[in-house]
């Protein structure tokens, strides 16, 4: 095997995942159920809210957990691994509880977004492929997002796969920008799997091929009359370019009675140049050849763009997408929140640390989101504990758990939990919604939010509070664990 | 299919690629040869030099090179491809020439890192899996290259699987890493497919997952008594953590008479927390026991914390590796060079842009590195036409191309073509080195550089010239196309 294509997906786990749960198999932790958190804590690029993406390919994943024989022989050979648990490895598969929120839903800092409920082993596994496809998916879900809102409903398309971190980077990657609002990618493999729609028509070397320019643009339109978009910065995009191709449309589609066309610009100044292409363009009559840029681009530089009155009317977006360039990491974690005893009582878990920022919130909890009625839009997140019920038909006082003087009394509102079943007893129950479900859901959910929380630049920080009962747990939890270190000294 | 894993990776191609191929297959380009360069125009970072990397996942993309039924069947449904081109695919497979620099070679800006010469249609479906393997490699060979070179000899471990971009992001990420000098990864399939060396012992839920830091230890020292690496930072590292680490060594390992182990620290001030670690480690006897650090790690972090003092073995460096955060795109292109004419007379191929850094080099090209014979140090590379031929035994003139003053004689040098022979009439004809060959191959190579190069800020930049025939050919090229235009308004 020389690529990372093909692999047994249950072997990309961080190495520790398997020395611990062999450590797990050798003590009486083998079957303790353990309760586990995907969360995240800052958003990319400073923004407002992140979109969740990546839940359908770990849906797959949970349902393909196994070890092959080559597998276990490549543990034993290891040499630290007991023979027990190779061979409970043999017949392993997932038999617990998996809730998460749907993919295309916008999240926030701090919230529950995925919760595994399983033996310590099998929720162990989970963390490394479970966190990778989390935090890439929607890490370019998140970014695409902002770009295609700086477009302000202008056709964006992902071009990125040649400067993709690997073939995923790509391939899942293009998946990720359509939910976050590209029409379409460069990725024909990702129109081929995931339904994409793929486009694409010429490189510079299509030009270069040909003996002129315009041999080139002619020979293309005269193969593909219907969709004839045509490169026109090989040599020099207004000298040469625009005028080839508007000769290519005379000459060729003209008589075919074809009006709809196109031409890509991918140097040069976009503003400039788009106006001046447009200018000739529809002095020629082509007013229906739509201009494509390329190159560089991302959701500052179209923002810019567009007030500078370039006319465009499709961007090509290609590095500064597919590797998130100006933030590429989403730093979703996995984290312990609780286990329950033998007898099933739950003990929450607090992970405490030096920096306040990285304390979890212990405990198997519930996630709501609150709609105003009225107006639709999202005021507020609620994180309780998962026995706590929040009546939507009655006023409630929440708080800032960071600030907890600043209170907001919720009324006439809508509570929507957010988590949904995905894996019951290992079973999968949740219909996986079709991609372009997703993708609408996603623009919906979107919309409820406030125009302040879309804000590229220090948007409003939208409201994440926790119940008292959580609150309270937390506190008592903290405050002892601090007895505890004063008595350790 | 659900996950990016397992495709046919012939189809992670850009559409235009295959719009182009139907349209050659249409005109009289069909079997034009064509020859491409890989080559690319900064280096990430700021830094010096960049390691190339991922030649041995190209070479198994393009041996593999074929269209299954389901892919000719996808192509149809598209509904533009001519059933004489689908028919071609059906038995496609690759019939060129293929040179490149191997894994592991200092590159610099400019340099032909790979070429290949095939039939139009074979050239031009290799564009996006060939640039995306070499991009993603060697930007985390270059990246991990520079954080090994900030550890100054301490071991780097590559932790960052949960944060890649995607599956291979991890996997190929972490081969990549292990080139660029890391020691190895988190990532169990990586070890598993590659050989990289996978290691880790504990996260914070393993200390959670049992009623005390203390019975946590002591299980892990029981279950590995030989690898005893123990996570101190769960509650209180200094107060809990590192006080319990030395309880459990002296109860389980002492008794066994083993005096290697560890700690890791993954929060807190690392050189403030090593110093009072390591104080108390000797204090307890534990002179031999390894301090590990892991948490937002890069070169800068590095090389600060070393000249503080910090007392530190081992570094895990996770997202800002695996990512290369600070710059995670490597901008390679794929770019027409020359064609051949029926009678086999080469035509060269320029692609002119108003950005002079993006005018590429025509023709079919030839790259030699100079080393000086008494230091060994590598002096300059040199591009020139194929048929040229460097006779190191003479003083030969070079010049920059960009600053045309500046010239230098070479004298008492070797010279080293740095391109080898891959693939000849689709045959592969190089015998890949294996993984520690080409880590032990990249140290020596990096070693040719002076320190001027390997600078992190402002690095002497390296000289990449050409030889007077090419750049005489380059000139006119350029001339000539300013001439086509001014005729052409």
């Amino acid at each position: 095997m020389k690529t990372a294509n093909g692999i047994n997906l249950t072997m990309l786990c961080d190495f520790y995942e398997l020395t611990m749960g062999n450590g797990y198999f050798l003590s009486d932790r083998r079957d303790m159920i353990s309760y586990f958190d995907v969360f995240f804590r800052n958003i990319p690029d400073g923004g407002g809210f992140a979109v969740a993406a990546g839940l359908e390919q770990i849906v797959d994943y949970v349902q393909n957990l196994h070890f092959d024989d080559d597998d276990i022989a490549y543990l034993r050979s290891r040499g630290i691994f007991d023979e027990g648990f190779l061979e409970y490895l043999k017949n392993f598969r997932f038999h617990g509880d998996i809730w998460a929120i749907p993919e295309g839903t916008p999240i926030f800092p701090g919230e529950p977004v995925i919760t595994v409920r399983a033996p310590a082993i099998e929720a162990q596994l989970l963390e490394t492929y479970m966190l990778l496809e989390f935090n890439h998916q929607s890490l370019i879900a998140t970014k695409a997002n902002r770009i295609c809102r700086a477009a302000e409903g202008r056709t964006v398309l992902e071009f990125g796969s040649r400067r993709a971190q690997g073939i995923a980077g790509a391939v899942t990657g293009a998946r990720a920008a359509y939910i976050g609002g590209c029409a379409g990618t460069a990725c024909t493999v990702s129109d081929q799997i995931y339904g994409v729609p793929a486009a694409g028509t010429m490189a510079h070397s299509w030009v270069q091929m040909f003996d002129s320019e315009l041999e080139a643009f002619e020979h293309y339109c005269r193969t593909y009359p219907n969709n004839a978009v045509l490169l026109v910065d090989t040599y020099d995009s207004m000298r040469s370019g625009v005028p080839n191709a508007i000769r290519a449309f005379n000459s060729i589609l003209k008589p075919l009675g074809i009006t709809k066309c196109g031409i890509r610009l991918d140097s040069g100044d976009m503003a400039y140049l788009t106006k001046k292409a447009r200018k000739m363009l529809d002095e020629a009559g082509w007013t229906e050849c739509k201009i494509t840029v390329s190159n560089s681009l991302d959701e500052r530089l179209i923002r810019d763009l567009i007030r500078q009155g370039a006319r465009i009317d499709s961007f090509g977006v290609g590095e500064r997408l597919i590797t998130s360039k100006s933030d590429p990491v989403f730093g979703g974690v996995y984290k312990l929140c609780a286990v329950e005893k033998e007898d099933g009582t739950r003990i929450p878990k607090i992970k405490i640390s030096e920096n306040v920022g990285k304390i979890t919130n212990p405990d198997f909890k519930k996630l709501y989101r609150f709609y105003d009625r009225e107006t639709g839009k999202a005021e507020a997140d609620y994180i309780c504990l998962r026995e706590e019920i929040v009546e939507d038909s009655q006023p409630l006082t929440i708080c800032d758990p960071m600030a907890r003087w600043k209170r907001k009394t919720m009324e006439n509102y809508t509570a929507v939990e957010l988590q949904v079943p995905v894996f019951r007893d290992g079973v999968l129950v949740y219909k996986l919604p079709t991609l372009p479900e997703i993708k609408a859901y996603c623009a919906a959910q979107i919309d409820t939010l406030w125009p302040e929380v879309m804000r590229f630049d220090n948007p409003h920080q939208y409201y994440v509070d926790l119940s008292e009962k959580l609150m309270v747990m937390k506190d008592e939890m903290l405050l002892s664990s601090g007895r505890r270190k004063e008595t350790a000294v």
